[in-house]
């Protein structure tokens, strides 16, 4: 059993080793292995060839894949992960009603155990959902996005992403755009990439942006305007924006547009080699351009590509332990 | 093929070999049979270390979960039982409208076996569809629920759990409290004790209880108080109750709880070492306290362990008759 | 990467080797070998014994399973299809909103095919959604029914299922019956037949079949008289009519039976040996008495159980060219 401090709360609490419940509370030295293991894990599948199973060594093991949200990259993605180590996978696509108590929650969690399962991978549209689990229910607990809280495995696969082109990301200067206030990715991002000593801007308008998001954790500094956020950025972070969000926030599409949307010209004013990210679903014509995103520049496939390298390895973390 | 007489009519008809329709109609000592089976698959799993899989015996059998009504606990058992023995499995979502037609359910049967179904698990909100299928359609039916009627693989892992707490079935005294009147878990766990010799008493008020169950077989009777019906009492089981139904009733919440809640009093009342089960998903608060469900007296989540082992054997025994 | 003109455009286009979009543009020679392949599987799958894994051949690869409408026989065809070759399935189902936009779409296959989908198997409400994905996507995508458009892999398995009972597709006089403008089916039998000499008649009211259908392609003749339709007919194949739609089109459910129905009197006016199809799902008492569904010239439970073998076959070529 590891030590950590659930989010929200200063007392220390024990979860089940091989949980990922947040960035916020993981150790670098935790968030190292993770990325080392993902490493091993893509090279052991190039050497057996494209696409092979890696071995049978979790083989009879059942990870239930328990989704409160919809998901389509990440649901797939973690069970092709599964899948690939072997794993034997259920789906359960809840409905929010059928948990409308605490104690139901958990109910699924206790019942999900003794049906087997030997780890759980959660998205729940409370923030908490996956700590309040793992607390109780004795098996491994990941994460897959839990409110407007955390989307761990998010920012590990980014920071792996980030780390196929970059030495380091200490020093490294990182600006997330967008909404920042309504993502989860966001949170994870600035935990992990603060850890690291890497230089998070965060620009958007104030809507999407409060002001107190600089006290998120050190490191972190505000800048309401983009042009003056993209100067010498090595990192340009995208994030989706609703349509339906900024009309109910009274902002103007048209202006987000002028004001936030990253384009070639707006791209220039970034590093040379500047590297574009977004967790995706992205929304052409939003928050990015078709030409941005299907640039050279641009990673985003990559990340899909890794997040199943990535999840990979967070779940023969989360088995490991119990073998 | 073997003989069994379906639910509701007087004739002998002839069901697939390795189908599992319903208690009422099930001989002692296929039961006992099922029940054998179930203790040699978990003996079999715990040798070749917990959670491995039971070698490649049904290796490439086709396994089709039909589910014309929602379940997680049922569905993910069947799905990992499957999967544990080797099968394959697809899960069918219907909905009750495609299914207007008593053809339309047979077709999609007739269908499932052409795709190469080896055995169909279905359930169903109109009691008597597995009976209906498994008559026509050629392949062996599961029934894992059929509206009022029966909820066979809930009441063999029921027994199968009490047999791991007592010596035998005979001369025990079973208390059934709640809705029993809708409940097909009620109606198969009847079915079976009383063919064991269990002392049954059901519980619960006029409404969710009519006087005409009593009828249901041989050593059954109806205790309204709670209180008497604990006396002497070595099994409590609990039901569910939807408050949705109660309110249809004109029945009253506080009431039924004042009456009818399983709390840590109450069992006071039954035998020292009495056994609480609940075939879920509970309502803490409503039928059974949390207390009671999380104590140690509570076989609840045994019960639904147990279920994938049970399951297990059932799939076996009509994936078997086909080899 | 195989040259193929898409639908509805004259220009030629390069889509994924491997891929299955449609019948009108595949050569006679492309046909034939899916046909000879999926010969190959079935033979393989009898000498290991009735439904056995076909080796580990496709192990560890990956298929989609997107489906943008709904689908029972077809998806869990693709699936055991897919899980019989050995490789690993996902299933996604997208409801049309997500997809609103022609982007959206493309984006989805980026991401799965970033994910490592080896292949996509796409049912979509609009016609060309494949083609479309298949020239963007850069990997095999299989049309497994879109808009009003072609399913590729029905008319295939009509054609093995047909070759498994007569010598030859040429000359054979094959009746289409009923709702062929609405029809996907139809549309791709109608070019896999034409293209192997059949002689082709549709026959169904003005409102479901315009005069301009015999323009299809060569050899298509319309005949609007049932009777004399079935004069000399080899095959009928009936197709689903869905009440809705009659009533749509001021069509009267009694008179469509009287004129269209394929009943057991009506089919003796077509070859003593004739053979009858359906794509399924059927209405029985509709299009076809239960009567004929069920006799022994009919061939629609064939169709269903071949039509897992032909989508091994598929999908095995759609496989094949990456490995």
């Amino acid at each position: 059993m590891s030590v950590l401090k659930p989010a929200g709360d200063s007392q220390t609490r024990v979860y089940p080793a091989g949980s990922l419940l947040g960035i916020e509370h993981l150790d670098r030295s935790e968030i190292e292995n993770i990325l080392k293991l993902a490493r091993k894990m893509h090279k052991a599948r190039q050497k057996r060839g494209p696409r092979r199973r890696l071995g049978e060594r979790f083989s009879g093991r059942r990870v239930a894949l328990l989704f409160y949200e919809s998901s389509t990259r990440t649901r797939v993605s973690f069970e092709f992960a599964s899948k690939t180590l072997g794993a034997t996978t259920t789906i359960i696509h809840a409905t929010a009603s059928s948990i409308e108590k605490g104690e139901s929650l958990l109910d699924t969690g206790y019942t999900l155990r003794a049906l087997g399962a030997d780890a759980i991978v959660i998205r729940h549209p409370s923030s908490g959902a996956p700590q309040l689990m793992a607390q109780h229910v004795g098996v491994p607990v990941i994460n897959a996005g839990d409110g407007m809280h955390e989307h761990p495995s998010q920012a590990l696969l980014d920071a792996y992403t980030i780390l196929q082109h970059r030495q380091t990301l200490r020093g490294l200067s990182i600006v997330l755009v967008g909404d920042i206030f309504h993502s989860r990715v966001a949170r994870s991002n600035v935990h992990l990439l603060s850890k690291f000593g890497s230089k998070v801007v965060l620009c958007g308008p104030t809507e999407l942006l409060p002001d107190i998001a600089a006290e998120l954790t050190s490191g972190v500094t505000i800048e309401r305007d983009f042009a003056t956020a993209l100067k010498g950025a090595g990192v340009v972070m995208m994030l989706r924006v609703q349509k339906e969000r900024l009309s109910g926030l009274n902002l103007d599409v048209e202006s987000y547009i002028r004001d936030f949307q990253l384009s070639t010209e707006r791209l220039k004013l970034a590093s040379r080699d500047a590297l574009v990210m977004h967790p995706g679903p992205m929304v052409r014509g939003m928050e990015i351009t078709g030409e941005i995103a299907d640039s050279g520049r641009s990673l985003i496939l990559e990340q899909v590509a890794n997040g199943v390298t990535v999840r990979m390895a967070i779940l023969a973390r989360a088995l490991e332990v119990q073998s």
